[in-house]
């Protein structure tokens, strides 16, 4: 069963009458084409027993059915009133809905008072962003090689960006050498913005790359991701650069064997908050532990934040085709920051990372 | 008046007791500080006349304080319930707030609801999105400066483009080109995706860089721009390589008159819709009018996609301050296309340009 069928049959047993599908990654997800419309109105409309629509602008019509959407899709032009447009569609349909599932993680507040004028009558009452969100939790063997061929893109990155450290450099020229070898080679889309950080920058795991020159003797964090066919890498490395004193590589030592440890140990029955514990206490034990500042990590698949978190209090348990990420950090303030990081998929009997670049310490 | 004395007038005027400012972007504009908190909550917190407070994830918190926010800044763990929180602290300020302004654009239905959880009582009638796209209409003298900055590295990224044109190159190793020259300088975030298209590619405004390789004797365009310290750029040329043929130098001619007129046109008492009407009468005269299929332009400040929109049907008169972009386009489907573009900011008398690369038609 495909995407759009699950969506239906969701509408169907909740007796829901139309959905709004409005996130341009779901979207994607439903009907294969993604498009960022930026203010303009973009959604897909889904029945549980007749075909959905495509709506959005008129210059992303012809672009949806050459990406092989073969339902109806409906463009406006900027002068026209969109939500005028879809009651007309919708009303073809569903003379007059009144079970309606909305994305309430998505849907701004003001288009959901258009659709309530639209349809006095409807009661916005499902909600399709907790349907969709388990509903990607799952990935299906044709999306894990999506994620396998985007892992293989940030392995490239890393070796580029090993490659890269010098004395003098800035971190954002060494982003600038990954991101240009990226593109020179076709991927255009990272994940996230790439993460280069020297020394004590590391220390603060939300930073970007600086204009200031990496030193030798400190190790440095690479945590990088590129985008492939709409599917998502995220890997984090630290190396050295040089020979880091003797407190930078034994909190990467710590990292390395809680990150390693809780990778052998993610398997199917495991719970998220079971896995996040695993990594933790390897940390704690080694007396780091209010150095380990976040979850130990989260879903991925066409974003970066999705199911399931790994996280203390989520009794989740882990199944096949779960994918998401495993990045223990300790980052001590103004002195130093290690995260290391592998997103994997669990299998039937463990798990498989999507990148392979070594995670023991690598010296330039 | 600063932009957030601006935003607590309007409150006072219209009697709201609070405002709730989402938007990322609208939240670095009257605090200075931006941060895209992804799924997590992140806002600011405005009223009348008492202090207004930040409210986000935990680890911006000390991030705000140092981009120089001199008010209450509150952090939340992902384990904790951050609309809890945020009405903690509202309660603390105004015991039972009734009248709120939220940002309807923004706003996502979901935490509309928490709002109203956590105050019953409220009513959401306020549009703090219109509020602000009107405060964001006219632009300061500081706002100005930052956008002639992002102005100065878009005609840096034209001269690299201009250069890095060689046969067999693809269109997406020219965009690498670009975005590595600008990465070191230190320019790490483009405006939108770097939009580079040769022959008829051009011919679909909306196509992305492909990986074909670029042929002598076509038109290439290139549209692109950057982000300086929270403001954007945006233009476009579009240049010969080699010899292109009659009808693409036809189409080049016609476009460059249609802008130039429409450039010199912009001034104070103007309207957006005459401004548009004269681009659009010169392409119209020449017989292309049908493959004008855009408005003239857009607003531009910290976002591509702001106020004002000069089209068809906005009777807006444009004041000093004013900034937007000029770009008329001629695209036939499947042949050729061309669009040039500046932005500019409307003077007592005129306007002046952000970018200042010749629109003349350049032979590479």
């Amino acid at each position: 069963m495909n995407h759009l069928q699950k969506l239906q049959n969701w509408l169907a047993q909740n007796h829901f009458e139309v959905a709004y599908v409005s996130n341009p990654t779901n979207v994607a997800y439903f009907s294969g084409f993604f498009a960022d419309p930026e203010e303009r109105v973009q959604a897909l409309l889904v029945f549980p027993d007749q075909d959905p629509f495509y709506f959005g602008p008129q210059l992303e019509v012809e672009a949806v059915k050459a990406n092989g959407w073969h339902y109806p899709a409906y463009g406006y032009l900027d002068h026209q009133a969109p939500f005028d447009l879809i009651a007309d569609q919708v009303k073809k349909r569903v003379a007059n809905p009144t079970r309606w599932a909305i994305e309430k993680d998505d849907l701004a507040f003001g288009r959901y008072e258009k659709l309530q004028q639209a349809f006095p009558e409807a009661k916005f009452l499902g909600d399709a962003s907790r349907f969709i969100e388990q509903a990607k939790l799952i990935k299906t063997p044709d999306e894990i090689a999506l994620m396998k061929a985007a892992g293989k893109e940030a392995d490239f990155a890393f070796e580029v960006g090993f490659k890269a450290v010098q004395a003098g450099r800035t971190e954002q020229e060494i982003v600038a050498e990954i991101e240009y070898a990226l593109m020179k080679r076709g991927v255009m889309q990272m994940s996230f913005d790439t993460i280069v950080q020297a020394g004590a920058d590391a220390s603060d795991p939300h930073e970007g790359p600086k204009a200031t020159q990496i030193k030798p003797d400190e190790l440095i964090l690479f945590d990088l991701g590129t985008v492939h066919q709409g599917y998502m890498s995220d890997a984090t490395r630290t190396i050295a650069f040089g020979h880091p004193n003797a407190k930078a590589l034994e909190i990467h030592k710590v990292c390395l064997e809680a990150q390693l440890t809780a990778q052998a140990a993610a398997k199917p029955g495991l719970t998220a908050a079971e896995l996040d514990h695993i990594a933790r206490d390897v940390i704690t034990k080694a007396g780091y532990g209010e150095y380990f500042i976040h979850r130990l990590g989260h879903g991925i698949g066409t974003s970066t934040h999705e199911f399931p978190s790994i996280m203390e209090g989520n009794e989740l348990q882990l199944q096949p085709g779960m994918c998401f990420s495993i990045e223990p950090g300790i980052y001590i303030p103004g002195v130093a920051g290690v995260r290391i990081e592998d997103c994997i998929h669990i299998t039937e009997n463990g798990n498989e990372p999507f990148t392979h670049t070594p995670k023991e310490l690598q010296y330039i």
